[in-house]
């Protein structure tokens, strides 16, 4: 299944960004965009309300619960999109605890159930 | 239409809880599931991942964008409810940023966007 992966592309991560320069939710996004594996569509989004914690990222498919990572950069992109590679193979979209990469398991903000159908 | 309001049931709020007690996130469910508004299903799910905030709760609806709240409590519940009904009543869910609960403006955890069609 594909999934996408959403990226704050509007995060400043609590840092000052010159006017011109890219923030930290740009350039997370750049390096996540530059190399998503398949099934991995990368999403840029004007903030995900995690201003406290970010950069962040969301996770999510139809049918499946949804996931946001915070207190990330630039050089957690790897990681993210072992992360994300990982959910899209996942018949549920459940990956083992053990088989999630470290930023996925101790930086945690939410994850959300599968969205109901319509009534 | 109908937007599903899921309550952390599993949540200790980083309160000691003595066995056989209702959990903080137990308490909130009961306070919210018992007025729920017209168009508000109140829905428990064992743990939103939001632990160090919790209590939590996550609204969702089809199509839309889902949003997760924290640092909540039982008395929050009025407050809480008001908040979803606003949601429910909004014909694309999104709610002008006055005329949300101030535990709405204040608590986020983080929001969502629509989960994408599969392709």
């Amino acid at each position: 299944m594909t999934v996408t992966l959403h990226v704050c592309t509007t995060c400043r991560a609590g840092q000052p960004v010159a006017e011109g320069d890219a923030t930290p939710g740009l350039r997370l996004h750049a390096a996540l965009a530059a190399d998503a594996p398949e099934g991995v569509t990368v999403r840029p989004v004007e903030c995900l309300s995690a201003c406290s914690q970010g950069c962040a990222v969301a996770l999510s498919a139809p049918g499946r619960w949804s996931y946001v990572y915070g207190r990330l950069e630039e050089a957690d992109a790897p990681a993210i999109l072992e992360g994300a590679a990982a959910y899209a193979g996942a018949s549920d979209g459940i990956v083992p605890w053990r088989e999630r990469p470290e930023i996925f398991r101790k930086q945690s903000l939410a994850r959300l159930p599968p969205i109901g159908e319509m009534p």
